[in-house]
């Protein structure tokens, strides 16, 4: 795509309004705009980013038999009224009138949704999902992405007939979402926590970043983790697992999954015969990931003092082409690129200096940085450099095709 | 996909609070749930359906340079301020606390956008869209998801230098709009109508259905068009454009495009420099599809006493595979319809009686009915229908494969 065909204007200034470095970088790069505390559009670039990330939970929910669905976000009072909730979740849901709320997540409609067409065990295990706009009235919306009055989530919920099944799933989905967060390009540590607005417990899974809001305990030689919220321990203490010892982190909670029990079920009379006969109420289970604030860690973990290094898998494209002095030659490259469906973004613009070309390409992140002009065609082709390294090389533009293509 | 594998329930009873034709239709065949008056869940079958005509909708924005983006849902008043309609909404905008809107429609947030990126007149013509769930307080939600509170739908904004860009950007989405219509297989009228919170003037795409709640004046000759709203005429007039008849036919608007000239573009002072280096205010036009809309309205007029009757190009599946009496000839050929990336729903069900099965694959609305019996495979082959046809054929097994394969 060419520069002139999609709506960027990068930053050089820090936005005074800026409350985090993913708000700043995601900013400066063209990617969002602020619209008030927690509140922010999806520019086009950002947009792209937002997809890949999707696209990744999609294919990976589906894997594990995920059903997607889209639910409503007007919620009625009388719903939530059956699992005892409305009153509880007043703080953080918003309210529209006196009997209708956005919801901020959805346990009693999905409940209402299965409970009216699932009375069998032979019908489990079963799990649905959407991806879809969630709103919390979150008082302190001052991280950027990372905590929006109005942000974009999956959440999932699964239906089982006992807890046997349940946990096989429940672990399932955690192996899954490791899985996800990976291919994203972040490495997260898989935290015991409480269970908040959910219940007695849930597992987190947590990127260490020093700009995180949590602050977990991890072991220094096996997978022990837990959250301070809820551990005895502290930093130096031994691990209760191997015995080494356990120092305390910064961290970032991109995904959490939540054992319900029969909470929602029992309050709300989903129940099913099982395999003897009996009347149960269904095991359930929610896991959620916030992509918007997956977008948002990534940038905090993930950036330098030009601005945010993307990961290929969620970059907004591939390449960021740019051709100096107007060169026929470039104009090639790009061409044989989109042919080959690599995707490039190509800044051919006349009136811009080369300085400034380059602070853009910093700014918007793209993994891979190519420059044609007079100097690197009389060097022998193209410059290609990694962005975030400082190292480039001279490329044969037909070898160069090749090595992006692969 | 094995019934086993997705939520369908579908009933035989038409839902007590069915308001609609659509409503009902989609509750019976599972692919809605109704949460409250005018507010819908998809489920897994429904968002198949809307994922189909999102695809098209999407590939046909982009084919004319739209842009896509994603803005929030939650709007500040200081913004709507700017255009003088936070008071104007006030009947349709939901509002959460005093200072906060949900959004109806985002021409104030897309002129904000557009004004701190675009300064000069060689960045335009430039459009900009989204498909996005929105919200109005709609006294009559009494039409299925003809008039929801909650809806989804694709708005895009364009902006341009003069009036002449505008009208021939104006006349080519027009076209583009026929041609998404056409696709969904929706035949629409392109009728002249009253601008309504936009502006003097609109477009509208009505399909003509006994069930609308708009009545518009056609000639039975040229494609002469208006809304009774602002028409003068009435049915039986001469047409003023070729001197046949008119006549007066109820309709379901689908979709509608708005000139908007610099009504936002002056007040939210979005300028840009024009050739001539004079400052000048964009002269902007807005184009809106309800998708969940558009659902409803392919259901009110392709349907009959059984069911709904999708057009292939969104259906939930193509085919609907029926296997009675159990038989591995049926099994065999799921496989390789799905081999084929043929999109089909396979009954495999034990326990169901076959006019059941009939009567769901009905109620569900896939445009082929494929039965593989023992009664079927003795007359040499599976049997074949069209949805909403009486007539079948029997086919050996491999010739119906390649039939749906082309």
């Amino acid at each position: 795509m060419k520069r002139s065909q999609i709506l960027i204007k990068t930053q050089k200034e820090i936005p005074a309004d800026a409350d985090s470095i993913n708000a700043s970088l995601l900013t400066r790069g063209g990617f969002i705009q602020k619209e008030m505390a927690g509140v922010y559009a999806l520019l086009p670039l950002g947009l792209r980013v937002y997809r890949k990330i999707e696209n990744i939970i999609r294919e990976e929910m589906n894997t594990i038999g995920g059903q997607e669905l889209l639910m409503n976000v007007l919620q009625p009072k009388v719903l939530w009224e059956e699992s005892g909730r409305w009153g509880k979740v007043a703080d953080v849901m918003y309210r529209v009138g006196t009997d209708v709320g956005l919801a901020p997540t959805h346990e009693e409609q999905i409940t209402d949704i299965v409970r009216r067409r699932i009375s069998s065990y032979k019908d489990l295990p079963a799990a649905y999902y959407q991806i879809q706009v969630k709103f919390r009235n979150e008082p302190r919306a001052k991280s950027g992405l990372l905590r929006g009055r109005e942000f974009l989530m999956k959440d999932m919920y699964s239906f089982h007939e006992n807890e046997d099944d349940f946990k096989a799933y429940y672990d399932k989905v955690a192996e899954t979402y490791k899985k996800i967060f990976s291919r994203i390009g972040l490495e997260t540590k898989y935290v015991k926590a409480s269970g908040g607005m959910f219940g007695d417990t849930s597992n987190e899974f947590q990127v260490i970043c020093p700009t995180g809001e949590d602050v977990i305990l991890i072991c220094e030689k096996c997978d022990f983790a837990e959250n301070t919220e809820i551990s005895k321990l502290k930093s130096g203490d031994k691990c209760p697992k191997c015995g080494s010892s356990i120092k305390s982190e910064k961290a970032i909670e991109i995904g959490n999954i939540f054992p319900l029990g029969d909470k929602y079920s029992k309050s709300m009379n989903a129940k099913i015969l099982d395999a003897d006969g009996k009347e149960v109420a269904m095991i359930m289970g929610c896991y959620g990931i916030g992509l918007t604030r997956v977008m948002a860690a990534v940038v905090e973990v993930s950036h330098d003092n030009n601005g945010i290094v993307w990961p290929e898998s969620v970059a907004p494209f591939k390449v960021n082409l740019i051709s100096l002095n107007k060169n026929s030659e470039a104009d090639k490259v790009y061409e044989e690129l989109i042919r080959r469906n690599i995707e490039v973004l190509y800044d051919d613009r006349d009136e811009i200096t080369a300085g400034e070309k380059f602070a853009d390409a910093d700014l918007i992140g793209c993994p891979i940085r190519i420059i044609i002009s007079e100097k690197s065609l009389a060097s022998g082709g193209a410059e290609i450099s990694k962005r975030g390294s400082q190292d480039s090389e001279i490329i044969r533009i037909s070898k160069l095709i090749n090595k992006l293509a692969n």
